[in-house]
Formats: structure tokens, C-alpha cells, sequence
């Protein structure tokens, strides 16, 4: 008998698709492209000097207890570090225990789909979200009540209502810092209005912030954890954006139940994540390297977030608009209703520029005629160009629609 | 409103408990308890020159590659690496594009259950079987079918029996090779019934083998993936006992539309296992190093095995018996019938010993009167007198046990 795998899997599988993203990795390793596509940071602003420093501590100090099992929680000196340091930068009150260090946010976001989503049950989400963060719920069958946004943020009156009529939300999922990928941040109205939402619901929210550190332009506004007075407020941040994304580590903030069922969510998920890795963060970390080298990535990925701005200006046809993305890593197009961002990146891929087309993060399907232009990962000469290319790209378009519909 | 988590906890989270061996891993901290309780290999022979030489060579040559995103499938050249050796070392015919890379065999399981596991789905078990395993499949609600084993392994005609009677079985679970935690090795016949029942009954067989490479008596038997010819098991292997387990590095080979799910799944799991230590890892193996250090540590090994062999043979009263593990990290002890281990390891950490007592590993709650003994990390003297003060322990109860019957 031939195994028919189809038959055998899960009912969850219907719901893992191969990500736009992910799979637009793989067509953007061809060297000519330039890619707008990814989220990926500058590689050559990668400390590897301090890595390797690091890791020589590591094996003089640490070799063997680098090497073996430890507790699932995470590496204690690197979760107290991050606890002052977060209390500093954002204003958040936590100690190291309360905090879980886990493979990335992916993995924050997979261990709270795992320990809050029963099929059917609901997650908050704004429109567009993280598609990162809808594949993460996806797999636990989840169901999107969808929030619409605008330049201050998520439309938290909208939320209001929606909690006022659905019994079966669980979450509410928001990145309320130059946002993912609509470029845009919540408003401090909208922030409080969002916490006090969550604490007398008795919802909880997922702050994911990877990038509040990256602000080029404006003043910071407060976390929603350090408005959270319920405890009511998971908070997810990473050191993917501010060092580097490959070793995977990033870390959870919750109180209570949340903390301890998320421990015993990511024992039989992997045990822990990786001792050596996690002693090497801590000492790249602890002397406050990361803090000067948060403003040497500011100082060069503002500069190409201008570059792209001014570009989009000059080449970009009349009838497209952009997000006032003050920070992070990405402008948020919208094309005119007509163009289909997807057919268009057929075209810009010919001219050897990629792009995220912006369907795939509406998880109701809309979103059609957007795109995510990433301003981090390629240097300002060729973001110029890339973007001269899609301004001459889509001018075509909107002239083949305008013949076809003539 | 205060939150209430356990209202919102997914169905899910009821079977995530604790885990006995992780949390006995808290109480052996201090230092002068004799521990037998974890897996945990032995620190001095971790290869730490050896990692910090392969690092420094991943910072001299890869640096930024080794800290930026990478494929979810994992490290090309670490995945050739283990294609060619699994051939040369197990039989196993496979190739890179068959190869996952996974944060260790626990991240393999976890992924297995999540593509696979249905609430209610059953998983064929051995008895006693894996902790961890029934840990990542507890956590898709999946139920048990379970089968006995006797010295010779998994009573494959007990399996047999089983996969007539009932319909919902998706995966069969077996530890071959110096099974965790009965230490016994399954014979070749029940080898080949085994992967003749997978095809026949269409129920895929994981093959999960962490310890295959550790033998110190009698001769190597082939693999189940190495006698597959329906592509009907799923073979698991981790770098944890073999080199080091701290940074989590292990893989998932598997076929077809098995494999292409897999990697569906860890994308929203955690992205990718770290690029950096996959490097490291393949510099470390690749010039034939790992054959040799196998080489080293079965020596190690295979000589505290032996005295904690004689030791139980001096110091053990009579009526306990013991399994015949000729390689892996356990002894399997059967204690008399009335003596419960839970309440042995009492008395045990009193005296300054600890081992796991075997309950934890019968997924339909039998085995009371067993406990797992690891011998690989403590120190032969070590494992003399914790086995001698067991013996001691033992004796008490088995005295307090009569008084109070009698």
C-alpha cells in the first residue's frame, strides 16, 4: 500500500500555505534582482566583530555548560539585561521572570496560537496584518475579526464594537509601531484607548514591536505594555531588527498563568532555545553596544527610507499614494483600484525589481491593488533605480488597463 | 476586569503539564546531589575547541550570511553532510532535498504531531515509551494505542493486532535502538514487521534515534528507514547525543508530500533553525570528526554503563531487575511490585540521589514500580555510590513496606 499522506494529515494543514514571502526569497537569489521584497536587515551592518568577540567569551568562560541542556525560560543574565533594558528604552516595568526567551517572534506568536486558539476561536486583527502573524493562528484554525486602520493606527472605536458583538475573541493582535507592512503607528489616544479596551474586556493583547526602536522621524510614543495596568498586555520583541535575525531569538513578556503556560507550551514544542546563542546575545548586549549600534542602523536606514521617499515622488505616476512610514522597514503603497499588485509583480520581476504584493496580508482577502516596498535590506542607489523601474512598470499597467477598459 | 486565563486557555493546554524530568532538573541544581534523572550527556567530553574553531571559521567566511534569514529547510551543505553520512553510517538512502533541520528531534515530534494529529487521532506507543514524545503529541489531544514490549522491543504481532482494530491510528512511534527509557533494542524480525505493517496498513512509522550511534555490546541492526520501501517512515536524528545538545540541532527525513508539509509547518513554527550554528555544526562534522568523537564517547560511556551494571548487580536486593541496555544513556529498573518509585525518589534525594521514576513514561498510567537510571553523566565513582545509596534506599522501603503489610 502507497501512504496517501493527504488522507493522513491534520485538518489544520488546509490552512499552511507556502508564504508569499518566503517564496519570494527563493526567485530574489538571483544576484541582478533588486529586492524591495523581504524584511530583511542590512547585512552589512551585521556586528560579526562583536559575534565573534562573543562567541570567544563564550567558549573561554561558558564551553560546557554552552553546550548543554538549560532551562526553558531562557539563559537568566540575558532576561535580566533585557528586563532593565526595556524598563529603560520603553518604559516597560517586568522582571526576568517574566520573561521567556523563544526561537524569534514567529515562535512567540506559534506558542500563543498554541496555548490560546481552539478552532473557531477569534483573533483581532488590523487590516492589513502581519502575515507572519496570520500563518501563526492560521495553523490553529483560527478566525479573524478584522479591524480597519487609518494613519493613527488601528481603528480602536471599530474594536470597541466588535468586542461588543463577538463572544469568541481571544486575541488582540497589533503592532503598534511603524507597523507590518502598512508602515503606520497607533496614535497615544488610540493606545490608551486599546489597553483600557483590552482590560475591561478581558482580552488580552499581543503587542508584536520589532521594530519601536527604529524611529527616523517624530517623537516615541509609550508601549502598550508600559500602559498596562491589568496585566493584560504580551508583550513580543526581538533582536532580529536591531542585530541580527539569523540566530532566531526574540522574547516574550507575560504575568501569571500566561508566563507559565507558555513555559510549559514551549517544553514539548523544543525543549529551549539555544544555550550558546543566548550567553553570546548577552555579552554582545551587556556593556550597551546595542544601543549604539540601534543608532548606527537608524542613522543609515532613515537615510534610504528618504531615498525611497524622494524616488517614489519623482517616478512613481500620479493616483498611487504611500504611508507616512516614520520608522521600521517598510512604505506601504496603495495602487490605483484598478491594478492588481499581483499581475504587476509579474512585470517587475521582468524588469528585475521584486516586491510583496498586499493581498496575502488581508486575511479577508482584500487589499488587491497594495504592495510592501522594503527600504532596509538594499543600498540607495539601488533603491532609486528599483523604484524608477516600478514607477516605469506600473505606468504601463495603468496604460494597458486604461486600453483594455477604452 | 482582571483576566481570567484559564477561561481563555485553548482545550489544548489541560494535557501540558509539567514535565517531570524537566522539573527534577531544577531540584538537581544543587551540587551535591548524585543525579541519574536527566539524558543529559557528559560535559567534558563536549568538543568546545572544536566549536570554537568552527565558529571563528563561519565569522571569518560567512559572517553576514550567518547572521541573516535563510531557507526553512535548512543549511545546504550541513543537509549533504548527513545525507552522505546516514547512508555510510545507517544504510539509510536519501538525499539533502529529503532533510529538514530542526531545533532538535523535540522540535521534529512537535512538528509531526501538528501536521498529522487531530483531536482523538491515536498514536501507536510502546510501553514504556518517550516522555517528550507523548509530551508533543498530548499537545494536539491525540489518544494512545498502546504496545507491550518485551527484551527483544515493540510486540510488533501486539501491533498487528491493533492496526485491525482500530481506524484512527496516524502514526506509530518507535525508539528502536536502546530505547528511552527501557534501554532495549528492537530485534531485526520485529524490525521488518514493523516497516511491513507501516506499508500494509498505510500508517507511517517515526523512526526517532538519538542514540543509535551509542553501542558498547553485540552487533549494529539496520534502521527502519534503512529496510523502508513504501518511503512509509519518518526518521528523526539529533546532533544531541553525538556532539552537544545545548544548541538544539537536530533533523526530520522524509518523503514526498510528508516532507513538503514539515516545511510548511516550521515556517510559522519559528521561521528556520539559526543559520550560524547550522554552519558551525557542518565545520565541525564535515572533515570526519564526529566518527572519531562517537568513537570517544562510546568509550566513555560503555564504561560507566559497565559500573553501573556491577554496582547494581553489588548493591541491589534482590527482586529488582534490570533491562539489557547495550548502548543509549538508561538502565531500566523494575522495582517489587508493591514499591513506588514516586515515593522511592523521596527517600532517594534525602540521601542525595535522583534518577526518574517510570510512571511518567506509560502513557496509560501502568509502570509504578520503575524507574530510568542514566549513566552517562555522572562520573564512574559517582555512579558507584549513588547506585550504592539507591541500594540502601531501596532496602529501606522494601522494609517499610513489609512492616506495614505485614
Amino acid at each position: 500500500m502507497t501512504i496517501n499522506w493527504q488522507q493522513l494529515f491534520a485538518e489544520r494543514t488546509a490552512r499552511m500555505q507556502a508564504s508569499d514571502i518566503r517564496e519570494i526569497l527563493k526567485v530574489i537569489a538571483q544576484p541582478d534582482i533588486i529586492s524591495l521584497a523581504g524584511g530583511l536587515p542590512a547585512p552589512e551592518l551585521f556586528p560579526v566583530d562583536h559575534f565573534r568577540r562573543a562567541f570567544e567569551w563564550v567558549w573561554e568562560t561558558n564551553g560546557q555548560a554552552a553546550l548543554q541542556y538549560s532551562i526553558t525560560e531562557g539563559y537568566p543574565p540575558l532576561r535580566q539585561f533585557l528586563a532593565a533594558r526595556m524598563a529603560r528604552t520603553f518604559g516597560i516595568r517586568t522582571t526576568a521572570e517574566e520573561i521567556l526567551i523563544t526561537n524569534g517572534s514567529q515562535q512567540g506568536l506559534d506558542l500563543l496560537g498554541k496555548i490560546f486558539l481552539d478552532p473557531g476561536d477569534k483573533v483581532a486583527l488590523e487590516r492589513p496584518s502581519y502575515l507572519g502573524a496570520i500563518q501563526a493562528f492560521d495553523q490553529y484554525q483560527a478566525e479573524y475579526a478584522i479591524v480597519p486602520m487609518d494613519e493613527d493606527g488601528m481603528q480602536t472605536e471599530a474594536l470597541e464594537e466588535l468586542l461588543q458583538r463577538e463572544t469568541r475573541v481571544k486575541l488582540i493582535y497589533a503592532v503598534p509601531n511603524f507597523q507590518n507592512p502598512s508602515g503606520r503607528t497607533m496614535s497615544l489616544e488610540r493606545r490608551q484607548h486599546l489597553v483600557r479596551l483590552s482590560a475591561k474586556f478581558g482580552v488580552p493583547v499581543v503587542e508584536d514591536d520589532p521594530y519601536g526602536e527604529l524611529r527616523y522621524e517624530g517623537e516615541p510614543l509609550p508601549s502598550l505594555k508600559s500602559l498596562d495596568t491589568a496585566g493584560s498586555v504580551i508583550y513580543l520583541g526581538t533582536f532580529s531588527k536591531i542585530l541580527a535575525p539569523g540566530f532566531r531569538l526574540g522574547w516574550v513578556v507575560a504575568s501569571g498563568a500566561a508566563y507559565e503556560q507558555l513555559v510549559l507550551a514551549k517544553q514539548p514544542t523544543d525543549l529551549q532555545t539555544a544555550t550558546a546563542s543566548q550567553m553570546a546575545f548577552y555579552e554582545v548586549c551587556k556593556d550597551g553596544f546595542v544601543d549604539q549600534h540601534v543608532e548606527r542602523i537608524k542613522e543609515v536606514y532613515g537615510e534610504r527610507r528618504l531615498t525611497m521617499l524622494r524616488a517614489m515622488q519623482t517616478y512613481f505616476p500620479e493616483g498611487v499614494r504611500w504611508s507616512n512610514a516614520q520608522g521600521g522597514l517598510f512604505f506601504w503603497v496603495m495602487l490605483p483600484e484598478h491594478i492588481d499588485a499581483r499581475e504587476l509583480l509579474v512585470d517587475a520581476i521582468k524588469e528585475k525589481v521584486a516586491f510583496v504584493a498586499g493581498q496575502a496580508f488581508h486575511a479577508d482577502g482584500s487589499g488587491r491593488n497594495t504592495m510592501r516596498l522594503n527600504f532596509s535590506n538594499a543600498t540607495p542607489e539601488k533603491l532609486e533605480e528599483a523604484i524608477k523601474r516600478l514607477g516605469r512598470t506600473i505606468e504601463r499597467r495603468v496604460g494597458v488597463t486604461n486600453v483594455v477598459r477604452g
